[in-house]
C-alpha cells in the first residue's frame, strides 16, 4: 500500500481520538516511519493497540506536559498520559535545543504510553547533525537470568550518529534476544522458535512459539549465563533506570501493559511508562569535517569486513533499514493479511476508509 | 595477600615508570579496585602489561593533558599517551563536575590507553551520588556478526546507580559474549570453551580454548545471529563511536593493542585510545528522597524474583562484586600462581620487595 494512503489514515484514526491536528499526523508519522524502515510489529500494526489503550481511558489525547527543568541542560517532563508517539518527540527536540546550548541535552519523561520504535527520535536528532539517544522502558516480558518471572520489557535502546557519505548508524535494538513480534510470527507460521528466545513459566527453555500465551516469558540479549545472558539482563534493567527510576516513572515487573485487556497492577511505584532521550552535539566535541572523516572511514571500513561467507554481507547499522526505506518510499508498504483486517475493521468502526 | 601490601608494590612500579606520587597512587587504586571486586583480570595481573607498553614508549607518565571545551557541559580531552588509568578517574571527575552546575556532564577521552575497569570510574560518580558511566574501546578481538576479521574490541561499557539501603547498581560489561580473560582461564584448565564464545580464524563457532592464538576471534553478545548477534555487535560499534569516533582516538581494527608485542597498524585514523564518560545529577531530574524510594523499591523487587531453582540466586547487578569486596578487604586477595610469578619478576626487576 502507499504510504501515504496509510498515513492519511493513520492519521485520521489520531484525530478522532481527539489528537490536535499536529499530534495526529506526528503520531502517523512514527508509526509509518516504522513501516517504511522494516520494523511492520511497530507500525500501523500497533495502530488498534493504541486506540484500545485510549479506549480504557489509559492514554490522555489532550495532554498538559509539565516540564520540570532544575538544572540548565536536562529536564524530566510529565507527560500527562499522553501518546508516547508524540511527547518522545518533544522531549528529544527538547535535548537538540539543549545540546545545542551545553554540548549534551538529557530528557527524561514519565507519565506517558507506548512510544513506538525507539530509532524515530534519535534520529531526529542525527538528521540535524547530532547524536540521538532514546530507551524506553516497556510492559513486562523478559526474565532476568535465572529468573522465572516476567520482570523486565523488551526495553529498547538506539543510537543514532549522523552519517556523512553515507546513511546514519542507527543501533537500535530491544535487549531481548528476540522481540515479540518474532515469536508472533513464528506463531503464525507454525514454527518452533530458535533456541535461546524464550522460556516456560517455570522459567525452563523452551522453543514453543506460543510461549507468551502460555505464562512463558522472553530471553534477555545472550539467551543463556554461560552466553553472558546477565549482560542483556543488565542492559533490560539499565534502560528500566534511566527511564524510570530517574524520572518517576513505573518500573519493572509494574509497568503498564501495552495490550488493554491486561489489568495494571496496584501498587504502582511510579507513574505510566517512562522514556530517556540524549542529544550529544559532535561539534562541541571537534571540528564536524574531522567527525565527518572519521565516521566515513568507520562505515566503509566496517562494510569491508573480510566476510565468512561472501554471500553474508557484514551490515553497518542502520543500512538495511535504510535500503529498506528508500525502497518502500517507491514500491509502498507490504501489508500482511491479518494487520489488513485489523485496519479495515479499525475503517468500518470509525468510519474512515483505507 | 593482604590488599595493602599489593597496593604499595603496585603504586612502587608505578612510581619507578615516571608517575608523581599522586598518579601512582591511582593508578594503583584502579588496579586494586579491579581485584577487590573479584575482576582479577584487570587488576594487578595487568601491571606487568602496562610496564611493557611503557617500555614500547607507548604511555607518557609525564602527560600534560589539553581539555578542550567548546560548550559548556561537555569537554574533550586529549591525554597526550597518559595511562588511562590515570586520565580516567581525571575525566570522569570533570563529568561530575559538569553535571553538578548542568544536570549532566559528558567527556570525551582520546590519545589514551587502557583504563582498567570500567566500573572504577562509574562508580566515582555514584560514590557522590551522581548516576555514572564510562565506555572505552580496546584492541580488536572481536567480529561483526557475518565477519571473519577482528574489527572490534571487547569494549565494556559502564553504568553505575548510586544506592540508598543497597550498594549502588553497577552494569559493567565487556560488549563480547565473553571477556579474554575466560578464554585464558579454560585454557589453563585445559577445558573447552562453551559454545557462542569463539570462531577460527574463518569465522566458524569454536570451542578451542587457544582459538585467539590461532588468530580467532571473539563473539559479539548474542553470540549467533539468530540469537541477536548483531545487538553485541552494535554495542560493541556504540562503544566505538561514542570513545573514538566522538573524540578523535583511533577505532575499529586499528585500535593499538595492550600487547605491546604487537605491532601498532599504520595510517592510524585516530589517536589512541577512546574512552568516554557520562554523569547524570539525580537530584536534576527528581528529589533525592523519591529517587532514594525508588531505587530500593527496584532493587528489593528484583532481589525476590521468583527463582527457576530455589539455590540459584536472581543477582542485580553490582551485587556480588560488592560482596567480594567486603570479604577481601576483610580477606585479602586470592593471587593465582602464574600471576605471582609474574610480580615477583617485576619485582626483581626493579628491585621493589612484594
Amino acid at each position: 500500500m502507499e504510504e501515504n494512503q496509510l498515513r492519511a489514515f493513520a492519521t485520521k484514526i489520531f484525530s478522532i481520538m481527539g489528537c490536535s491536528e499536529s499530534d495526529a499526523v506526528l503520531a502517523a508519522d512514527v508509526l509509518i516511519a516504522a513501516d517504511l524502515r522494516g520494523i511492520e510489529s511497530h507500525g500501523v500494526a500497533r495502530l488498534s493497540g493504541y486506540v484500545r489503550l485510549w479506549e480504557a481511558g489509559r492514554i490522555n489525547t489532550k495532554p498538559n506536559y509539565q516540564v520540570i527543568q532544575k538544572k540548565p541542560a536536562v529536564c524530566n517532563i510529565n507527560a500527562d498520559a499522553a501518546l508516547g508517539l508524540v511527547v518522545a518527540p518533544f522531549a528529544m527536540r527538547k535535548a537538540i535545543a539543549l545540546a545545542n546550548i551545553y554540548g549534551v541535552g538529557m530528557v527524561t519523561v514519565h507519565n506517558s504510553n507506548h512510544f513506538g520504535i525507539a530509532g524515530y527520535h534519535a534520529l531526529l536528532a542525527a538528521e540535524m547533525g547530532f547524536i540521538g539517544a532514546s530507551a524506553t522502558n516497556a510492559s513486562p516480558l523478559v526474565v532476568p537470568t535465572f529468573g522465572a518471572e516476567r520482570m523486565l520489557g523488551t526495553n529498547p535502546i538506539c543510537y543514532a550518529f549522523p552519517g556523512h557519505s553515507f546513511p546514519p548508524v542507527v543501533i537500535d535494538m530491544a535487549t531481548s534476544a528476540a522481540a515479540n513480534g518474532k515469536l508472533e510470527i513464528a506463531e503464525r507460521e507454525n514454527k518452533p522458535l530458535p533456541s535461546g528466545w524464550a522460556v516456560d513459566k517455570e522459567g525452563h527453555p523452551t522453543t514453543a512459539a506460543n510461549a507468551l500465551k502460555m505464562g512463558g516469558a522472553l530471553l534477555p540479549l545472550g539467551s543463556q549465563p554461560e552466553q553472558g545472558s546477565h549482560k542483556g539482563y543488565g542492559l533490560a534493567a539499565l534502560v528500566d533506570l534511566l527511564s524510570a527510576v530517574l524520572s518517576g516513572a513505573s518500573f519493572g515487573p509494574w509497568v503498564p501493559p501495552f495490550p488493554a485487556f491486561l489489568p495494571v497492577l496496584p501498587n504502582q511505584p511510579g507513574n505510566g511508562l517512562g522514556h530517556w532521550f540524549c542529544a550529544i552535539d559532535v561539534e562541541a566535541f571537534r571540528e564536524r569535517a574531522d567527525y565527518n572523516a572519521a565516521i566515513d572511514t568507520w562505515v566503509s571500513r566496517f562494510k569491508a569486513t573480510k566476510r565468512i561467507e561472501q554471500s553474508q554481507v557484514v551490515y553497518v547499522h542502520g543500512e538495511p533499514e535504510a535500503a529498506q526505506l528508500e525502497k518502500r518510499l517507491k514500491k509502498g508498504i507490504p501489508i500482511n493479511a491479518e494487520v489488513m483486517k485489523d485496519l479495515v475493521s479499525l475503517g468500518l468502526k470509525f468510519k474512515v476508509k483505507i
